[in-house]
Order: C-alpha cells, then sequence, then structure tokens
C-alpha cells in the first residue's frame, strides 16, 4: 500500500518543522480519511511539556503545597486478615503536632469495594487495610503518631492463595471466595466436536504473576475545603471518576468538587478511581479547617492500591495436521485480592485466532491480599502468554512455523460480536514484523543455537478494544492574535497528550504549535473528558480537538465571507489565510478576521463522535523477540524486539515511539523479573519496596527496538481514525520472549517471570 | 400594568426558598418573554460567595502568595513634569534582600497609552509616573531600595488645569495639549432657528470635579511564569482585555497567558485594562525566576491608575412658554490627564430630551496629572449634573413644575440613531418616582422652607447603553448526580454574578440552586466573556447562561425520549423529571437520563443572542432625592433618595438592591464630597489618602433608600431580557440631590461637590 507508513524507532527532532509550515503546500481536509499525509499530525513534534519537565518546573501533585497545609499518614492492618476490637488513639492525639485522627470510631460509614466494605472497616481482609489516618503538622509527626495509635486485633485464619482459596475448607474473606459466585464463562460451536476432528491435542497448564504497578510517582492528593466546595489535587488516570468517587462518598453534589491534575508520573491502571487516601484527606480537612496532602509511600503503593491479578491457565487446543484450529479450551483462575477485581484473562483466546468451537471459564478469586485494579490490558497480558505458548507448541508439533501457523488461523471478523472489524491490517503486522526480526533468515530449530549463550526468536500476537469509548469535548478558543487554547476534561498521564492535541488543532487551523495552548486535567472548568484508561484517551479526545477546529474554520469563514463580501464557496483557506479564490488581492489572515468580527475571541466545542454501529473496533499488532539465554546462569537478554502493530493513525511518532518502548519494557519486567511474593505463614507480602519488587532497568533493555506501525488510519471510526497505543504496546511482549526463549533452549517455560534460577531448573531439573 | 414587579429595599432571605421549589408549578419557558413572574430568577436570592466572604475564606487577588513569591514596589516620578537624565540604580541593588530593579534603561520599549508613551519612559507627564520598579524578598525591603535609587531630573514647566492647558502659552505635555487635536462635535437641525423660536434662553456654567475611583481592593497582581507561559491573578474588571493587554506588551501569544480573578473588591471602571503594574512584574518575574507579587498603596492608587475627569459645562437652552425645548448648546471641556482619555460629557444631552436643534462641542484636555480612566458611566454623571441642573432653571424660569417639563420634552424615540428603542419606560419611572418621594404632596418652591434646617425635593433623568456588548458563552456541564457547573469568561465585581448565573441555570433546570456551582474569571479555561464595564456582564452573560441550559434541556429530553420510546413532543420537563404526558408512569429524573445515556457528564455551550438590528438599547431612570439643608453649617443631609428605573429584567433583587444602594452612596460622595485637589504651585495631588479624599461612611447614607424597577424584561434585546444596572444606579444622584439643595435653599449650585463651605458661600457670598 501506498499509503503504508513505517517508523522507525530512531528519534528526530525536527526543530525547523513549524517555521516551514507556511511552505508545505495546503491538502484538503479529506487527507485525514485517505491516509496522505498530513502537515503537523503524524510528523515527530517535540513535546509541549518538554520545558516544564526538563526544568524542573512541571508541578506534580506531589509538588502541590497551600498554605497551612497539614500531613496525613494512614495506620494499616499488619495482619492479612483480622478484626479490630478496639481502637485507642488518646496517646498518639497527645503528640504534639498532631490535629486530628480519623478511624470508623469517629468517620461515618462510607461504603467501599463496590458496597462489601467501608473506608474504615472492622474487618480488615489484607495486610494494608486502612485503619486509622492521622493529620499532623508534618509527615514525620504523623508516622510517629501512628506508632502510638493502639490497636486490639482478633487475628483471623487467612488465605493468600487463589486455589486454595477455591477449596471447600479455606477460610472465607466474604459469603464466597468465588467473584460474584461463579466463573465468567463463553463458548461458541461444538467443542467435543472440534476436539473429534482434531489431528492432534495439546493440553498444558501456565502460570502468571501477581504484578504491581509501582508508577514513579505515588498516589498523591492534596484536598483543601472552600467552604462547602473541595478542591482535589490528585495524581490520577481519571479526573471526572475520581471527582465523582469523592462526591459519592462525601454525599455532596458533583458539581461541588473539583479534581485537578496537571502533570503524573504514571498509572498503568492504577489511578482510575478515588482513593480511600483522598476521602481521608477530604475527612480530615474538614476537621481541622485546613489543607490537607496525603502521599503513599512505595509499601503502601504495594500493599494497598492494585496489582495485575495473577493466573492459573489451564489451556487446551486442537489442530488438523493442515494446521487448522478445531477446539480450544481455556480455563483459568486468579486472585482478585480481598475485594471485588476481575481476574478473568481469556479475551485474546476467544478472540484472536480462527476457531469455530471454543470455551473458556474464568474464575476471579478473593485471598487475603491487596485488591487487584487494572493493570496494562487486564487479562490480556496473562491470557496472551498462556494463548501464544501453546500456539507455539502446537505449531511445532505439526511441523509448522509458528507464523504460518498464525497465518493459518487467521480471524477474519470478530469472532464473538459476529461482526466485521472497521479495519484489521494484523496480516501486515506479521509480514512487516518478521522481515525486520530476520523472521526466515535467522530463526533455527528449537534448542539449536550452539554453544553455552543461546539464541532464539519468538513472537506473540495483539488484541485490543480501540477507538474511543464514551463521548469526549473539546473546547477551542481562537483569540484575535491568531493564538489558540484547546481545554479539554482529559488528561496527560506522561504520554504526551498535551502534544497531539495542540497537533490536532494545528493540522486543521494551520498555526504554529507554538500558538496553542492547551490546558487539561480539571474537572471545575474543563468540558467532560473520559478516564485515560483502555488505550482510549488519543481515540476519545482527537476527534473533538478536530471537530472544535473545524468548527472555527467555518467560523472564520463564514466571518470572511462577510468581510469580504465574497461568497463563502468561493473563500479558501491556506495557511491560516482566507482568500477569495477567484481575486488573490481579497484576503483575510485570521487574526484580522477575528478583529474585523469585532470578536476578542471566538470559541468553539468539538464533540467526538458515536463509534459506527455494527462493527467491532480492535487494535492489532504482533511483536517479536530475539533473545539470548546464557545456560550458566540462566540469564536472559533482550537482543531486539520489534513491535509492528495495527493502531489506527499515528498523531506523533516521537510519543508513540516513548510509549511503544515504555510498554516493551514494561514487558520486560513482566517476562523477567517483576513479581509480588507473600509469606504463606504469615501471610505478609515480601516485595514492598524497588529493592525486592524489580522493575526493569536501563540495564534490561534490548540492545534495539524497532517499532513498525502499519495502519494509517481508520476513517470509519472517527474524524482522527486513532485506535490507542498504551495496552497494545505491552501486550504481546512476555509471551513472544517466551517463544523466543524455547526456541533458544528447547525447552517450554510455563510460568512468568523466567527468572535465572527457573531457566536452570527448566534446564538441569 | 398587571406584570410590573415593585421591589422595595427591604432585604429578605428565603432561607425555604430551595426546598419550596418542588411545590411550585411549572410554567412554560415563554414565562420569561411574557414578563410573567418566574421561579427563581427575580426572586430574592442570598448569595453563592456568601459563605467565603462572611467566613474570611474568600481569596481576592491581594491574598494569593505562591512559595519563592518576591514584592515588587515602584519609583514614580514626584514632578508633574521632567525629563530623567540619568538613573543610578547600584546603591539599592547592594540592599540585602533587593532582587532586581528595572528602569527604562534595562527594558524593551514597550509602547504604552495608546503609543503615546512607554512602559517606561524618559519623559515623565505626572507626579506618580512609573521611573523604576524593585522586586525584593519583602515589600518592606523593596520600599526600601526605592530610596536608594537615584534618580537626576530636569524639571519642565506643568499645567494641571485644563482651561489654562487649552491656551497658547502652556506648556505643551504633547505635540497639542487636545486629544487628537480636536473636540467631539455633534449637531442635528438648526441650533439658530431653535433659539429663534424660544419665548426663554437660558445660559448657565457648570463645573465638575475630578473624582477618583478609590475602591475598596488596591490595584494587584501576582505574576508566575511556567517556562514561556504567564499566569496573572489580578484584580481586574476584564480578565480577556488584561490577558490581550499583556500579551501585546510582552509580545506573546495570548494563549500563552492565562488571567485568574475570583473575587474582587472593586473596580468602579478603574481595572478594566493591563496595569503597568502588571507587565512590570511579568517582566521582573522572568528575570529573577520567581513569582512576583506587586500591589498599590493608596497614594499609588490616587495618583497613577485613573479618575473620572473634570468638566466646564457651559450650557445653552431655549424654550417656549409652552415647555418645548427648541434648541440646546453644550460646550465642555474637561482634563484627559497626561494620556489620551476621553473626557467628553454631552450624551446624556444629546439623548434623554426631545429636541430638535442641538449642538455639542466636547474637549478631552491633557494636563500633567495621571490619565482618566472610565469611571462608573464615564460622561454621563458629569453631563447629568448639568442638563439636569439648567433644565431645572428652566422649568423654574417659565414657571412650571420640572417633572411636568420632562414629560413634555419626553424623547419617543433615539434622537441620535433616529431608531426606536427596544423598550423605555422612562415615563412610568417619573410617575412611581415621584409618587414614592411624595413629589405633589412634599414639594415646595424653592427657598420657601421655613428655618434655618431647609428641606428640598429634587429629582434627575438617568440614560444609559444597556443590553450586552459583545458576545459571551458559557460553558454548562450537567453531571449524573443531577448537579451542574457553569463555567463563564466573565468575572463578578462583587456585583452578585455568580448567583445571577447560578439562578438563570436553575430556573430553566428546575434543580436547586445549591446544586449549581459556577466558575468564573479565569481566561485559560472559560470561553470567553467581555469585560465587566458598560453594565454589561448581567445582559451579556445571562442569555448564553440560559441558551445552555436550554439546549441542555433539549438534549435530556432527547435522550428521555430514546430511553423511554416516546417521542420528544410527548414528553414534559418539570421539576427536573421528565415524563410521558399520556403515562406518567413513564418518567425519569434527569439524573436518571444521564446514567441511563451512560454518560457520566453532559456538556453544551450557549451564545448570547446578537443585538436586534434597527433598535436602540438604552436602560432609563429617574432618582428623586429629599435633603435637609442646614443654613449655619452648609452641610447638607440626605433624608431619601428614590431610585426608579427601566432596567429590563432584574435576576436578583437582592444584590439588584445592593447595587442600586452603591451606585447612590457613590453618588452622594461625587455631590457632596468626593474630590481629588492638587497644588496649583506644584503640580501635586494633594489627596492621595482617605482622610484628604472623603468618600461617604455610613454617616452619610440616606435615612432611606427606595429602589423601584418599573421594567419586567425587555424580550427584543436576549433571551433573558436585561440591560444592565451598575451605572444607572448611579448617574442621576448627584443631578438629583443639587437639584433638591436648589429646591431647598433657592439658589443653585453649580459646582461640584457642594461642600458645606460653597453652600454657605453661595448663600451669604
Amino acid at each position: 500500500m501506498s499509503s503504508r507508513k513505517i517508523i522507525k524507532s530512531k528519534y528526530f527532532f525536527e526543530e525547523d518543522f513549524v517555521e516551514s509550515l507556511a511552505e508545505v503546500p495546503v491538502e484538503k481536509t479529506e487527507a485525514w480519511a485517505s491516509g496522505a499525509e498530513l502537515k503537523v499530525v503524524g510528523k515527530p513534534t517535540q513535546r509541549k511539556d518538554g520545558y516544564d519537565k526538563v526544568s524542573g518546573s512541571a508541578q506534580y501533585t506531589f509538588d502541590i503545597s497551600l498554605p497551612k497545609m497539614a500531613f496525613a499518614k494512614t495506620l494499616r492492618s499488619p495482619h492479612p486478615h483480622a478484626r479490630i476490637l478496639n481502637i485507642d488513639v488518646s496517646k498518639a492525639k497527645k503528640l504534639p503536632g498532631v490535629l486530628e485522627i480519623i478511624t470508623h470510631q469517629n468517620t461515618p460509614k462510607i461504603p467501599w469495594y463496590f458496597g462489601m466494605s467501608f473506608l474504615f472497616d472492622t474487618t480488615l481482609r489484607f495486610e494494608g487495610d486502612e485503619v486509622a489516618c492521622v493529620a499532623a503538622e508534618s509527615e514525620h509527626i504523623a508516622e510517629q503518631a501512628l506508632q502510638l495509635i493502639r490497636v486490639e486485633y482478633e487475628e483471623l485464619p487467612f488465605t493468600i492463595e487463589a486455589g486454595q482459596a477455591m477449596s471447600e475448607a479455606a477460610p472465607k474473606i466474604h459469603d464466597t471466595n468465588i467473584l460474584r459466585g461463579r466463573p465468567d464463562t463463553y463458548e461458541r460451536g461444538d467443542i467435543e466436536k472440534g476436539f473429534a476432528e482434531a489431528d492432534v491435542v495439546l493440553e498444558e497448564t501456565f502460570t502468571t504473576q501477581t504484578a504491581v504497578h509501582n508508577t514513579t510517582e505515588p498516589h498523591c492528593s492534596v484536598v483543601n475545603w472552600d467552604g462547602d466546595r473541595l478542591t482535589v489535587w490528585d495524581s490520577t488516570q481519571g479526573i471526572f471518576s475520581v471527582r465523582d468517587g469523592i462526591a459519592d462518598s462525601l454525599g455532596i453534589p458533583a458539581s461541588h468538587v473539583r479534581v485537578i491534575k496537571k502533570y503524573m508520573g504514571g498509572g498503568f491502571g492504577s489511578k482510575l478511581a478515588a482513593g480511600k487516601y483522598t476521602v481521608m484527606a477530604a475527612l480530615l480537612a474538614k476537621k481541622i479547617g485546613r489543607p490537607v496532602k496525603i502521599a503513599l509511600d512505595r509499601k503502601e503503593m504495594n500493599l494497598a492500591v492494585g496489582n495485575r491479578p495473577d493466573s492459573v491457565q489451564k489451556l487446551k487446543i486442537g489442530a488438523k495436521k493442515d494446521g487448522t484450529l478445531t477446539a480450544m479450551v481455556h480455563e483459568s483462575y486468579g486472585a482478585s485480592g480481598a475485594y471485588p477485581s476481575g481476574a478473568a484473562c481469556s479475551w485474546p483466546f476467544r478472540t484472536i485466532y480462527q476457531c469455530p468451537n471454543l470455551n473458556t471459564i474464568d474464575y476471579s478469586v478473593y485471598i487475603n491480599a491487596g485488591p487487584g485494579r487494572p493493570m496494562r490490558a487486564p487479562g490480556h497480558v496473562q491470557g496472551t502468554f498462556g494463548m501464544d505458548s501453546i500456539i507455539d507448541d502446537m505449531a511445532e508439533k505439526i511441523g509448522m512455523d509458528p507464523l504460518e501457523f498464525r497465518l493459518k488461523n487467521y480471524a477474519e471478523i470478530d469472532q464473538v460480536g459476529n461482526a466485521p472489524y472497521t479495519s484489521k491490517r494484523l496480516h501486515e503486522c506479521y509480514q512487516q514484523g518478521a522481515a525486520a526480526i530476520g523472521w526466515y533468515q535467522k530463526r533455527r530449530p528449537a534448542g539449536s543455537s550452539p554453544g553455552k549463550i543461546k539464541k532464539g526468536i519468538g513472537m506473540a500476537s495483539q488484541i485490543w478494544w480501540g477507538g474511543g469509548g464514551p463521548p469526549a469535548y473539546a473546547t477551542l478558543k481562537l483569540n484575535r492574535d491568531g493564538s489558540a487554547t484547546v481545554i479539554a476534561g482529559t488528561q496527560d498521564l506522561g504520554t504526551g497528550t498535551y502534544t497531539f492535541i495542540a497537533q490536532v488543532a494545528a493540522e486543521v487551523l494551520e498555526i504554529p504549535l507554538d500558538n496553542i495552548n492547551v490546558i487539561l486535567g480539571d474537572t471545575g472548568v474543563a468540558p467532560y473528558g473520559p478516564s485515560s484508561g483502555g488505550s482510549t484517551t488519543a481515540p476519545s479526545i482527537s476527534p473533538a480537538v478536530r471537530d472544535a477546529a473545524e468548527q472555527m474554520k467555518t467560523k472564520l469563514i463564514s466571518g470572511a465571507a462577510a468581510i469580504l463580501e465574497v461568497p463563502e464557496r468561493e473563500l479558501s483557506y491556506r495557511n491560516a489565510v482566507i482568500s477569495a479564490i477567484t481575486d488573490s488581492e481579497k484576503k483575510l489572515g485570521i487574526s484580522d478576521v477575528v478583529r474585523q468580527m469585532r470578536e476578542r475571541v471566538l470559541v468553539t466545542t468539538g464533540l467526538r463522535n458515536a463509534n459506527p454501529e455494527g462493527y467491532t473496533i480492535n487494535s492489532f499488532g504482533a511483536q517479536f523477540a530475539e533473545v539470548e539465554v546464557d545456560i550458566d546462569t540462566g540469564k536472559i537478554r533482550l537482543l531486539k524486539v520489534v513491535a509492528a502493530h495495527d493502531v489506527g493513525r499515528i498523531l506523533n511518532p516521537l510519543t508513540s515511539d516513548n510509549q511503544f518502548h515504555g510498554g516493551i519494557i514494561q514487558g520486560i519486567g513482566f517476562a523477567l523479573m517483576e513479581e509480588r511474593i507473600m509469606d504463606p505463614m504469615t501471610g505478609k507480602t515480601l516485595t514492598t519496596n524497588l529493592h525486592n519488587y524489580k522493575v526493569p532497568t536501563v540495564m534490561d533493555t534490548p540492545t534495539e527496538i524497532e517499532v513498525i506501525i502499519v495502519s494509517d488510519s481508520d476513517p470509519l471510526i472517527s474524524n482522527t481514525g486513532v485506535k490507542g497505543i498504551g495496552e497494545p504496546a505491552h501486550i504481546p511482549t512476555a509471551a513472544a520472549i517466551a517463544n523466543a526463549v524455547y526456541n533458544a533452549i528447547g525447552v517450554r517455560m510455563k510460568s512468568l517471570p523466567m527468572t535465572p534460577d527457573k531457566i536452570l531448573h527448566a534446564l538441569f531439573g
């Protein structure tokens, strides 16, 4: 395809781009739909927030400081399961500098965890469950006060492993230890008939570990009451979701809560909802009549604010000798933690490969550990590891190249919704990714690599939701000096939202990027934008921005028509100058149009169009990994990762590359090292800091990462054709590495993370 | 008229109003146009900002404090006219705590005063003109540093009186001392023919003094740079105007300047534009890399940030014996101060009374004093004093009651624009005002009051612009809990904007006032709203709010129609519940509509409709004053003031009453005591604090103020029919008092303020 764009991961800064804008020939707006190159959108563009972040002037929630601000710290359960018999705060209250202490004794019973508990519950269901919260003149005093609170606990029997928790004999955390009392199930076709048709049937069990988000910036809120109105600075992925959660909890109108987030240091799904800490801070602030800051420490982040549930996946698949999949069964369970959180992981299994006969059963199980939360593609990372591992094994079994096997079972339509895709270019991901990694040149039979440093190549597929989510709005203000401001109710997680919004507005209005200011992350003043989860930020907000800009262009042309006394249809808009097509002397810059309309500012509000009916919107991709395994040490080193994706339009290759790199590196962490470890004797978590919970460092990154985007735009889904990249970048990495490791050493690793001890054990028993 | 509302000035708080809302029968939205009573709008409503202001938590610009904030103070010219030969800041810079000093030597030449000067000019044209600005660790250190700056001045000859400045011999402040080199002129009809037709011709000269705004809150800015973006907290009446002024001065895009104003302590016209102090603070902040606060002291406020120009008005009018005005001539001059500012005051003269033959000539004259700025009805207060004085004298001369004389010369149409008024109810103002003051019962012949405490009654008319100004937008967000937020780019000067915006939204959506939050005064995030000048705040923003709310209602009804499967036309909206007209079981609260639409927030943006073409929009009124004059002391005491006005719809009688009271009291100040006095020997201002510049206190307020609104709505001008009240409240007060004083003592006071010495001099020579 001539419109295909291939973007390498080399960063390049086109500083002169804005200046050269005036020289670029104008294209019609239909360019958006045709996949033709645009002038600003799709070009590598430096971050709008770059200066702030590099200079250190960027204000994160953690940096907010208000006059008279007090500091809060939380007392948390030291036991995995216990009942509070008594709390005595008298000694703590006497500590100089302590301002207030709240517990279940002096606060309303505020429902939490979908009504299964309270803000302060007297039953504590995991190590880290909230017991009390102290406000003091300093964080240090608040911490000291925690030591002085005397709590009498009745310890209860606990269970911290999902398989054990499902048994009859296990201690019950709620009425039943199974979320909603039953598994999530799905089936299509005739599973028995499917296996009967198979020439080969494989049954294998794969396990993945519990991972913790461990964002760079801690969970943090600063709260301030102004009469009956509450302002909350919060490190969050969903300002409106947090606002509504706080309003519900406090029983005040949503209009009286204002949530502000300018910059943040990562969320990955752990900052989508209002935190207990935020509500506790608000209660304390109300009581003491002062602003309150609360920031979790690394231990609290590892205990209490979410994780990716583990999984045990029993898989069974059948195929004919020609490679046709005839039947697939996925049965899994995973730990929700102590409160509701879905642990299902069968979605990729249901959708990405063509298979007419299929069953899935997913159990989400309560255990005495911190509750799960969505983490970068919930369910998909675990599920893709299991699925793409057994798919590789089946290909091996029937003597077929794994890539050929996947192409043989390519799903042309959405098998669950029975609907066509708005677009699917997974084919091209396979082809281009394979070419980039040297699939057919370099790949050798499994375990055939000579010497002690064994090389291997593997791959995996990716499917994810994409294309929008709920409505999003954007307001555009065009000033009479020709500069513009865009205000939207979305938030920038650090991924580049500020920048691509300016790009979209600049593309339509043809004004320099530097003259566009973007204001995000303030529920008080922004029109509504959805939470930044599910990779929906760009797909939801970019169409609203384009709509607002197109409306503005229409308004300007209409204004110019009246001033120039030329019909609108006889005017052209080029480089922010409107001129008569037939008389080039008759022209006005947009700044002059605004002035001559006697306006100071023109305003438009754009809306994202609804998703098209009758279609399924998904993003697709394939990642390829080349690894070295040192069979003396068991250590795995990544030589190269190729990420080839169909994610609709790329708005900014620079930040898109960043996000792919980040997703892949986080995938390496999940594949090789990240793991929450709990002590079965005490029920306590052992990995509560970044020394014990290992995340990848620069030493663990691949020698080379190559990002290939096979898609240009998906005009069916929106006026910008963006599908979203946050989660797709991360989904298949671990599975691709596992397949590469198998290719290197000839032994299947069925359990993540693939730590050196597991490799050595697999090789030498 | 049955729809007429008479609102007495008694304050009443209907605390139970919101709760009783549900019981009030629903009326159709046409009620807005019919003049029928609405449910929330037009009802006395407590201020949304009441708690903040009473509790002291309200944050004014003066209260803003940022981390690491520095403080700035300005060195000002001690001479009325001088040239700077040299500035030596070396000693000042050495003072510990001094951070930076800017002068003309180290700053760009930023044009100021319409290009007639610079931010720092080397020619100083009034006492108070800016010479240097110091940033320091504290305000005190900055003040000390000012003393250490050594400036070598060349003193120049000066002129501080407009009449003298117009003479050939006067020192020239610019190329000519006449603004634009010529007077403003207007004429209609044949003035000579008009005087020939007259039976009586009167010629008199009236003078008014220079007044200073002297707001409660000083002029103040806090500025903070975030990279190349500037945030300015400013005490201003025009956030967008200030923003554009700063951007122009600094040469940065308007989109990079954010101006914020939440609450303010008065403007009266002196805070409409960007101040030099703001730009100086921004330059200092940039240099030192820290936020800077600058607040003027009372002396600076009295010297450098505006005043109402004085006036000398030579009037000549002719009338027939039957009272018909046949010709009028107004010739005036007034002092602009050292830089351009219009001092014309003939507008009321041109418009309010019917007269076919009329000439006006207004000179605005440069003198060596601080420049004028608009002050609560520029030109009208001065002009109305002259006009309504001579009108009274003419009535006396031909033996006619002054009120009858005015009715005789009632202007049915706009004589300047030759267009009908959208509405004019001045007739009813005269009638109801006269009834309330007891005009026909109490009024006696001039000077006939017995004893030493002489009573008198007088009146004057008022005309003012009204109805809107430039476009205004409002964004409405309806949350899924049924609460709402309105965001608008206007600002609340303390007059009640927060409250009436909530009222308008509550009226349309029928939700409790307390569930509506209003956010104003932030150029970054609000859609555009015009400056709050010319009494246009309510007329410009209320229609935009109503439009946004009506759009929201339409959206909700459309959503409900889809959910309930009932056509929209068969649905009714009542008390925020949408129900099927034919099946009352089918109904949904708006909160449920939002939820079932699967929306978290619905957003609409409303726009004020354009003014109707072919009409003139003016507000009208008449004020009546009853005074006592003590002829022993010359002191005037106000017994009662009646303000009867046609100002379109009143949105909130409580805050409207407040504003009428304030306008009248400020009118008393102008009539009796306020005056800037300059020393002719030194050219310096003698009245630079509130001890010397006397503003009225509670002791000077009338025993009784009665406010009568004769208008209900003006549906021709907008969907809310509001004309505006800020300036109308103030325009005729001084003139009405002057006529009452004449009626009391039988001697015409031709010069304001009517201080005791002038009264005694007029009585006893």
